[in-house]
Formats: C-alpha cells, structure tokens, sequence
C-alpha cells in the first residue's frame, strides 16, 4: 500500500511529523510489517530525532548550518540562490528514505523518537513524502 | 518476521552483531528476501563497515569524534552531559535504518561488510535493534 | 525479487544509474511495491541527487573531498593509499540502502532525482548493487 504525506511549505529547520504516519498506518488496519518513508526532493530530508526537547533539534540546526555554510567560494551551482547548494549536500549527509517496523498497528519508535521531515532551504513549496506500507 | 536485537551496553565506538542478525536469519528459515534493521535510539546509529581491520573502524570513531566535538560552545541542549549532543548530531549524519537483502538464507554482504552498532554515548544502557525481515 | 546490477570501473565522483534500475523493474512486470537498492562495499555509496544539472554534482564531490581529506595525520588505517581511509568515512556518512516506491511500474522519484553510485576511490574494480523488488 502506497500514500503520499504533502506537507506544507515551512521554515528552515526539523518538522515532526509522526502523527501523520501514524494515522496512515490506523487506516490501512495493517498490524505487522515495515513502513518506508521516502522524500521526493533534493533540498530536504528525512530524520529520525529525539521528539521531547526542542533544544536539540535547535542545536542540530545550526550545527550542520555551521558545517555546511551558505556562499562558499567553493560552490559553482549558485543560480538558485545561497540556500540551495548548500540544502543538496545536507541532503547527502542525511536521509532520503527511512523504513519503520511496525507492530499491532504501531510504528516500533523509540519513546523519545519522532520523525521529521528537515527542510534546508528557506522558502519553498509544499513537500511530498511517499509512504510505502509493506508486510 | 519481526525480532528484537537487545545489545549489552558498550563503550562509544562501532560494535559488530552481524552474527545475530544471521543467527535471526538462520531461524526464520526465509531463503530469500530483505532483512531492515531499525535502532530505537537517537544517540547511537548503524553502519555498515568493513570487519576486516580494526584501525579502519578507529580512525572512523576518531574523524568523527573530532569532526563533532563535545563542549562545542554552538550547544545550548547540555543538560544530559557532554556527549549527548554530539551523539544526536553524530546519529543524523549516519543511519537509523539499514535493509540488506539477502539470498539461500543468508546476508548479500560483500566480502569485508559487517554490521554494526555505532554506540556514540560513552555510559549507556543497552541499545534495541528491531529485525524486520520480509520477502 | 533480487537482482544484481554490476556497473563498470569509473573515477571518483557521482554515477547516475537510474535507468538501469528502471530497466529490472521494467523486466520485473510488478506493477507497484519498493525498490531497495543496497552495496556491496565501503568504499563507494550511494546517493538520489539532483539529476539536471552537472555542477551540484561537482560542487557535492568537491565539499566532500574537501571535509574528508587525503592525508590526514589523524589516520592510522593507510596501507591502502591515501584514497582508502577517506572512502571509509565519505561511506560512512551517505547511504549504504535505499529504498525507493514504485508505481505502475514506475519508480516515485522527484522531478529532479536521479539515483547515483558515489565513487570515493580513485581506482577501483566494478561495483556490485542488489535490487530487491517486493510488493
């Protein structure tokens, strides 16, 4: 079973959004099996953090902003503005796709594991997440 | 087929249980399909490396050690020790989830891949593993 | 269903294999289900990146190259050229698996997302990809 998670256009940064998988899973009353994620763009990824602190998701941020900064002078592909080159290597260095086990309808996270989708550009469109429901 | 991987608590650094996903493996008696593992923690991850030498698996703990550095004046989520926000950043930048397929019952690892557990806290409990394995 | 997709000897930078993969599927006659593509080594790794235009691709290559350097005086691990540790590393933090949905026969990518093997050595032999098709 496939769905698609569109999420609307936000800020720079982590945005949690476990609840909506968790909703997608109640309705396809499916009680064991694997859930994969995975994101249809190159300037965002998927990340699973701790969900209780904002602090930390905070810290994560501007950690790899600081590693991977805006207007090197080593970048050539800067047509689509300071943000972009830099939202394609954060891409890299996290996750495109990211697959769940799931059990009695629940997805098996840890109790401080939330899942976000992480935005690194700056203004962009909505965002669309594949959700792949398997057994 | 879902099973847990429970690992004893382990000093910071990559710890090998390719075995016991085999052992898994060996028990289901799927003979051909694909293993996804899942850790249930956001301040260790998972990585495949080669289980050959030792000093490739140092050097790793060490660039990355170095790389995301403890008491960097950047954190503001300090109050669950030194290491802790290191180990978030450190678990972003490499994975939570890995999906092996395997063939006749076994792993399709090459040659020099092991699995293993990258522990980046220095005094944990022990750390939970889910085994999905699917055909 | 698993395959294997060999790809021949290249330099180090990013390798776009999409069509390839498209073409098992094709074979494959399933209609809709995931697609996970996994590597045998760690030395190379892989990657969905921007397929349109060759400088992001240019400039990923170069910041990488850039943080994980030749020659670091923090290796230990050198009897395989100056190539070898950096390789590790470089595998360590992109994508070991991916896992790709499809539909109507069609993988879900982006617009813009092509699916490359990212090459971290100078010299190597070909590398091997499994592809497991389930539904």
């Amino acid at each position: 079973m496939i769905k698609t998670i569109q999420l609307s256009p936000t800020r720079q940064g982590l945005h949690e959004f476990t609840s909506q998988i968790a909703r997608i899973l109640k309705e396809s009353q499916l009680q064991e099996g694997l859930c994969t994620l995975f994101v249809k763009h190159t300037s965002c990824s998927l990340t699973i953090q701790e969900n209780a602190d904002p602090s930390a998701r905070h810290d994560l941020e501007n950690w790899l902003n600081r590693l991977v900064s805006e207007n090197d002078p080593l970048y050539t592909h800067i047509f689509e503005g300071a943000d972009d080159m830099p939202s394609h290597i954060k891409a890299a260095l996290t996750a495109t796709s990211l697959s769940i086990p799931f059990i009695n309808c629940q997805l098996c996270l840890g109790t401080w594991q939330g899942v976000f989708l992480w935005e690194h550009r700056h203004h962009v469109s909505s965002r669309s997440i594949i959700v792949h429901l398997g057994d």
